[in-house]
């Protein structure tokens, strides 16, 4: 429903058809005429397994921004990029707690990473069409851009000395890189970032799910700048 | 790979079979012996669409743990209690951030929260072996117990004035409430904390994701404590 109603929402988005129940229907903003449907014909145009609170919309995919239209000049605000983080699930969750946190954008590998749609727009609950998303060839070179705009670039590893908080006790907008659970942050990635940090975690646990290190280093930043 | 040999480490449990392809045979710790099978025979013995590393293992539940025996006396740790997370996926993710950061036990509801088992166990990486698991009847009494022994018991609640930074100040070790996405924390559970609050987030976006919230206040907890 979250997912659906904001693809509604933005004016950006190009809507191709509408279906939904008609409990759902009247949910629905003014002006949207949906094609009103059983949920179980609903189910059968769904990927096999999906859940749906009998709203579905189809929509044309949102445009990548360019990263220096989407990140400059910096405003404060923070942005993500993710290195390698190929499930939807996880990318979608990762956009859900930028957009909670007020990160202006999300970037992801050009090619590795997973279309904006279905499971990782269902996880994003709406987020996708709030935070800007940028797709970029080498993501190194996205850091250097942003380095020398003015962020603060800071990888996360699990074995930095520095910690999260220390690395962001300084004032400028912060350009977070988090890599995938157990390969990490690729080593020409990190080297680009100006500070390597760690969520210290208990040594039982080799690390935190991405999604969870994505939304702690995110409220982190906007802990320390508020 | 993670929760299964997480199983097999784990001394508490009694363990009924282990099937594994002949790669990842190898990896497992000695005395543990296998039936070799190949990767398509693996998945024919898991649930549809499950994904596997090549190593599969039945054990016996874990059983759960009484909340006197398991959170008391306090000895610095938190404790974090998920009312009504019915979501495996969220529950496991919990479960990992919560061994993560030094938790000692995790309380369900007792009848309607799912099993530690299968998707639950596979998102919490070897979490469920590593933290005990409460499961209570009544979640407003387990939180009064807590509070009497001298936890500081905080619901997290969207509509807090009191941020969550704010009510984990006091250095006492922590009981962390968190509820179901849209439905929160229920009025009596809530009512018996000490304190209701919020992790701030933008207006755009209604709530965080519960795991993303798990993981956010079990950090805040421990950055706070150390």
């Amino acid at each position: 429903m979250h997912a659906a109603l904001a693809v509604l929402a933005n004016p950006a988005r190009r809507v191709e058809r509408v279906v939904a129940t008609r409990n759902a229907a009247s949910r629905l903003p003014e002006g949207v005429a949906p094609q009103i449907l059983d949920p179980d014909a609903i189910d059968g145009m769904l990927p096999p397994g999906a859940v749906h609170q009998g709203l579905a919309v189809r929509a044309y995919p949102l445009e990548p921004i360019a990263l220096e239209a989407a990140c400059t000049p910096p405003d404060g605000r923070s942005v993500l990029i993710l290195d390698g983080v190929t499930d939807p699930q996880n990318v979608g969750a990762a956009f859900r707690s930028a957009a909670a946190f007020g990160a202006r954008a999300v970037i992801l590998q050009d090619r590795k990473s997973p279309p904006l749609t279905g499971v990782l727009a269902k996880a994003a609950a709406g987020a996708v069409e709030l935070v800007a998303h940028v797709r970029a060839v080498n993501l190194g070179r996205a850091v250097e851009t942003l380095r020398a705009r003015g962020y603060n670039t800071v990888a996360l590893e699990g074995e930095a000395t520095l910690s999260l908080a220390e690395a962001l006790q300084d004032k400028r907008p912060v350009a977070l890189v988090l890599g995938a659970e157990g390969k990490g942050v690729r080593p020409g990635v990190a080297a680009a970032c100006e500070y390597q940090a760690r969520i210290p975690i208990a040594p039982a646990m080799e690390s935190l799910n991405v999604a969870a290190a994505a939304a702690i280093s995110l409220y982190e930043a906007s802990r320390q700048q508020s």
